[in-house]
């Protein structure tokens, strides 16, 4: 079944213990693309300035993504992130942020995108995730990220979405912080009470945490890949694998969410095992299942 | 088949965010025991003072706990600790130790367990567990505990019975300093070439992380109870649980360990639900199959 996704597209320069990555693709629809199209078409939604160095038809050749939400602004500069992880990867700081095109109007979503029936937003301004959501005409499942600036700033805009959204996506601060609440399942207790049908709590090296309203609770490890070159991405790939897994199944109970859970579990340990995109450039389906029979192996008993 | 514990027996009085609880039972024998004759009989080897004001056997009443080995010495006083926990139960504090009958020579194992076959040597001098084992005749499954100031100290002593025993129970700080290594999964490697067969390290909130030497791994979260009134005993019960389920099964091939950890996770959840041993002393044996069961589903995909 068809699946949108709606974030950046970026210019990364991102340093970690293992080295330098110089002004290379990033961005949260690009990572989410990448790793969805590992299960399903994708359609990404996205813009990018004129000074954009990357040809993205050839960045996803052979993979099917739709490209046809790509905005080329001609007067306008792409969107650039600088940043560096500490030794221990868990912390990372922002060297240096140029909103450029992602600071002015979003793209669009052209006609072909109406009918998209899987969506994804990408952290964003709410109002404007809210914006490009009321474009789509039918969406079976919807989920979302957000982050700290957006749940500390005006909420009126976020209250809105969780109403209007089926799953949020967020990392265990901003979930505590969102909840008002310290223990992550009273935390997850409180944000489905604001409207989502399921929260997915993302805990970097303790796995992820996934509630759903009925009661229904999942919790999974991380897994552990021998090395972690460059955690950027993570997320999305994450979500990307998850939303993309759901999609092909064209089903979204819990038994499937678990197992879309761990799917985004594999293929965001990929991700993060090289710089940029390389780390899913490099592998297969095949590959994504062989790491899901060793993390089932791993966590079942 | 038989199982022997041998460790402290003492008088706590433990403060933590939900009161105090003064000089009730505790000790890892006690907990180990309370925990394992859930699943197998139990034989106890510890020695108390004459002030001890426990009957032992009424506090088993109705359990399969040998009490042969329980030494009580009339010219000396039972061990107790004093300890504080923070609020996030996570830290606590010793506010008192009295070693009293521990500071004297070891319980001497009767003829009658010279026969067990599944041991655990809870936390104490190496040089003592070794001495403990040394009166087993032939031993099928030795599990043992220890802590920091025992890795810390002399190594020999550890050394030696890190080569005698069949699997090292610890917590995650334990583990980075024995091995000198960070990540777990290769303190736990190092860990292994120091030669027990099975590592297993708990991290608390984290759950925990079980590896082999043919390179199995297992990886379980902690099962989270509404409450956490005491933590008390928590390792000594997980460790109880999972050497009981092993001796009941007689087997320790990988997949029953892996189940045995679940169960082990299971009772020290029902542990600190309440203070001293009254979470152990509440339920049935029905109770840990239904939170096994639970814990099944909230972890398996």
């Amino acid at each position: 079944m068809s699946l949108l996704v709606t974030g950046s597209i970026g210019i990364d320069t991102v340093t970690t213990p293992y080295g330098v990555s110089e002004n290379c693709l990033g961005g949260s629809s690009i990572y989410f693309s990448m790793a969805a199209s590992f299960f399903t078409p994708v359609r990404l939604l996205g813009v990018i300035g004129s000074d954009c160095p990357f040809d993205l038809a050839e960045v996803f050749a052979g993979r099917d993504v739709d490209l046809t939400g790509l905005e080329v602004r001609e007067q306008s500069k792409t969107f650039r992130w600088k940043g560096t992880y500490g030794d221990n990867m868990d912390q990372r700081q922002t060297d240096c942020l140029e909103l450029n095109v992602l600071a002015e109007a979003p793209p669009t979503v052209p006609p072909e995108y109406g009918d998209s029936k899987f969506v994804f937003l990408a952290n964003t301004a709410p109002a404007l995730q809210l914006k490009l959501l009321g474009q789509i005409e039918k969406p079976v499942f919807v989920a979302a990220d957000t982050m700290d600036c957006w749940i500390k700033g005006p909420p009126d805009d976020l209250k809105v979405l969780l109403k209007r959204i089926d799953a949020l996506i967020i990392n265990e601060d901003e979930a505590r912080l969102l909840s008002n609440q310290s223990n992550l399942l009273r935390a997850a207790d409180v944000i489905l009470d604001m409207g989502p049908g399921v929260v997915i709590v993302k805990k970097g090296e303790s796995g992820s945490l996934m509630c759903e309203k009925g009661g229904e609770k999942f919790l999974l490890p991380a897994f552990r890949a021998a090395e972690v070159k460059d955690p950027t991405g993570a997320g999305d790939s994450f979500a990307g694998a998850l939303m993309g897994y759901l999609a092909q199944n064209e089903k979204t109970d819990f038994d499937l969410l678990k197992t879309a859970l761990a799917y985004g579990t594999v293929v965001a340990s990929f991700a993060i095992a090289d710089f940029s995109l390389k780390g899913l450039a490099s592998i297969t389906r095949d590959d994504i299942e062989s790491r899901f029979e060793i993390l089932r192996k791993l966590t079942n008993f």
